[in-house]
Order: structure tokens, then sequence, then C-alpha cells
């Protein structure tokens, strides 16, 4: 399937890994990352899916498909600035969120408006959002949403 | 100013009861109220607003303006489905955010991206977010974005 | 009844002349003028509509409502780039196109796509599409769309 | 390079051919295809590029990915309804228009807007269009966008 990963574009380096060990997981499970394909979080988990073999998918806010991280192999340019997170999270079949301040926040709404299953590692405490977990680990949470998808 | 006022489209009679409040309390303010025009708080903010003597834009996801709930006074269509949440925001100089679920979570999110103080009554608990405050009553979260802007 | 005008944002002293007698007559006919609302044409037709003492929405391509003409009373920023050419056509009950380019030549696509009856002054030669008529002058123009809508 | 192929979704037999010829010579030269993912032009630009080897990118209107054709291989949803016209052609270093109607026109303005090339077959009469070029076969459309890119 095609996993939603959002996360902040700037973000500390523990984070990072963390997003780097969910891209690869995500690879090495079959499935196809789909992010905001800018640097930070959507980065790393790009370049944890690649070195695992995986797919990913970069739906950018400007108009240039260029402006991609180079772990991106499919570039996709929209031009609509922030809106573009709505896209970002319509176009995977689950989310998971990591760490991220507003922009994230805005994703994992558009999760919960498009029917996703949410797991957040790190992330904004909203218990009480339907199909939404707060995980521990990239493992916790992958699991989570291959159960729910 | 104008203030975007987001919430559910479907809420129970005591939430719609405080956003017609807070429609009231802007309008006396001399305030315009910005938001998704649709039901729901959407419409009871704008009649709130309108009762008061105020002005109301509503900004919908559909392509036809007359969709607009009956209090609107400048209905925008925009075709754009759920992100027009963005625009909602966009287009306030601060945020009130009344109960509701993902889509009022995605306003949040795009409240905190585009950097407008937001006041929550009665919705998501989101303490650690910048410029982001909980708020008891309309009095409360007006008067904090007041401040604020 | 909701008229958008589209042209382009530079254009020669005559066109803006013609785009602000365009505004001035829809304005003395009681129509509300929508455009892109930055300069140019677009600036034009707004002068002409509020020296006649109409109403005139703007519909940006940018975050920024302040962004509009001096003459644009109601502001809407979309932050969609060009995309939000889209909306300025879906926001108006039909469509006078004068001179422009690219920009106004997709505006004259969305007017066919949603069924709006297009004047042309001054602009592309697109006579067998359907429901546009090429016009030599504003009053032809009004004239047409009125006789259309 | 990426060509955005764009076209009416309802056509007649002889315009189904010509796309699939475009498709299928664009596939061979090495190019992916760009489109709206829909049926029409757009399925059979995708079947004929697919039958040749090519890659096929698919953006949608809607908000469900799995509205492509069965020629899609990537397929993204926008939820943006026509608005996704800009993201079409934006997706592409270049246009080529077959045929069509409003929709086409939108991307053809919007082609011209992004300082793309544009290969014009059976389509709208735009011979004063800058970069725009009125071609009568699959063969001429591909050779004037390559020398142009």
């Amino acid at each position: 399937m095609r996993v939603s990963v959002v996360g902040g574009s700037v973000v500390p380096d523990p984070v990072e890994e963390l997003a780097e060990d969910v891209g690869r997981l995500l690879a090495q499970r079959g499935h196809t990352v789909v992010c905001g394909g800018l640097g930070g979080a959507m980065e790393a988990v790009c370049r944890g899916a690649k070195n695992a073999g995986g797919e990913t998918i970069g739906i950018l806010p400007g108009e240039d498909r260029d402006e991609a991280n180079e772990y991106v192999d499919i570039s996709i340019a929209t031009g609509l600035g922030h809106a573009r997170n709505a896209l970002v999270v319509m176009n995977g079949d689950a989310v998971i969120a990591i760490d991220g301040s507003g922009g994230t926040l805005s994703e994992i709404g558009f999760g919960n408006v498009y029917d996703r299953p949410i797991a957040g590692i790190r992330t904004h405490n909203l218990g009480t959002l339907d199909r939404y977990q707060a995980c521990k680990t990239p493992e916790e949470a992958v699991k989570y949403i291959e159960r729910e998808v």
C-alpha cells in the first residue's frame, strides 16, 4: 500500500533517524512512501526507503518538481503552497506522523477527514481522535496501520 | 479585522449556541467573520454575526456558491474540497476554533502554519502549539485574539 | 449577477481604458465584478466599477490578501498560484475576457468548463467555442452576457 | 523528459487513435507521459505509452486515486476538480494538446503561463500564442517539443 509519512522540514537528529527507520521499514514491508518531498523528516523517510530498495513519491508545495529531495522517485509539483498538505494525505492509504508542528497537525487533521488510520510518533497528543494511535516505535506504527487498512 | 471561525458542520446544540455567541461578539466588536460557509458551527457563527449587524464571508469546498448557508454575505466557491480549509484560515487575521473534529484540526494546524493566533473553545487539547490558547468562553477567545493580532 | 472579468496584469493603455469602461458599465447595470485582484486589466476594471459605485471581489494567487489592488472591496487570498484562475471564473455567472495571454486563455477555457457565457473583447480568436462571442465594445459584451445568463 | 498530453475525456475514434500514436511515440523516444488520468484521449495516450513500454503519470481531479484509467502507472489524486488542470501542465516539460474543448483550452493557457512549448494537433486555432505550434501528426508534434525543450 501507499503510506503518507508527514513531519517537519526542520527536525532534530533523533527525529531524522526515526523517520529514516520508518522509511526503511515501510520499504522492507513492500509499501510505497508518499511525503511532501522536501527536507527534514521528508528527506529522511525517503532516504530510508530508497536504501531499502523502496519507492517514494514527493508531492511538493511549489511549481518546480526539481525542488524535491534527492531520494524522491516520482516528484509532483502542485504550486498550491500549504494546501498541498491535503494531497499528501489523500494519496496514502494510511498516515504516519513524526514530530512536526502546524503543518503536520494539518495533515493529521486531513488523515481524519479522509478516514485514514494515523499512527503518531513523538507528535501531538491527540488521543481522542478517531483511528489515531500514539506509537513509541516505527515497528509499532507500521504494525498499527497494516492492521487498520 | 477578519476572524476565521472554524468548527464542525454537524455539532450539538450547546456548540451551536457557543458559535452563535462568538459570531455576535465578533460583529459587535466590528470584526468580519470568515468561515467555511456550510452548516453547523459555520452557520451558527454567521447567524450570530448577522443578527448583530456584522459581515460574513463563506469559503466553500464546492463549485457552487449557492451552497452557502443563508447568513453568508460573500460566498466564494473554490471546488477544492477539503483543501479549501487552508483558504478559510489564510483569509483571517486570527482563528477561533470551536469543537470540531479532523477538519477543524487541519484548520488549527494551518493557523499555526500561517502564524495566526488561535483561540480554541471546547476543542482539541493543543496546549503546546505556539500562539494557541484554550479558552472557556467567547469573550475570553475574542479578547485573546484581539490582544495577539 | 456576478461577472468575472479576466485580462492581463500588464496591458497597453487602450486596453486599460477598455477594462475601465467594462467595470463602469457592469456597476451601472448593478453587477458585481469578480477578478484576479492584481494590476493591469484587473485593476482597471475594479477602478471603473468603484467609480460608478459598484462592488468588486478580487481572488488573488498569493497568500496575502493585502496584495489586492486598491479598488478591490473583498479580497480573497488563495495561495494557489495560477490554479486560482479556476476560482476567478467559478465565482462569476458569466465571463468577459479582455486582451490577455496565457492566463486569460486558461480562464476562457474554464468559462467553457463551467458552462458560462463568455464575451471576448480584443482577445484570442475562439469563434468555435460554445457560448463564446467575440465582441467589439463593452456595451456589446455586457449585452451578450445579460442575454445569456 | 516528461510530456503533458492533454485532450478531451470523450473523443471520436480517430482522435483516440491519434492520442494512442502520441503515447507510443513518446514512450519510444524515452519520455514519460503526464495526463489527467481519466478516459478518452487521456486513456488512449496512456495505452499507447504502456504498449510501447513507457511510463505514465495520471493527475486526477477527484479524491480517489483508483479512478485512474488502467494504463496509469502512478496515479495522483488531487480533489481539486478542474483546477487540477494547472497541475497536469506544471508537471510536464512540454505540452501536446489533442482535440479537446474548454478543459484542453485551459491547459493550453497554462502551458503558456508556465512557459512550456505546446504542440497542438487538431485542436484550437491559437497561432498567435507564444511557443505554440499547430502540428499535423504525432511525429511533427514530438519533434517540435523535443527541439524546444
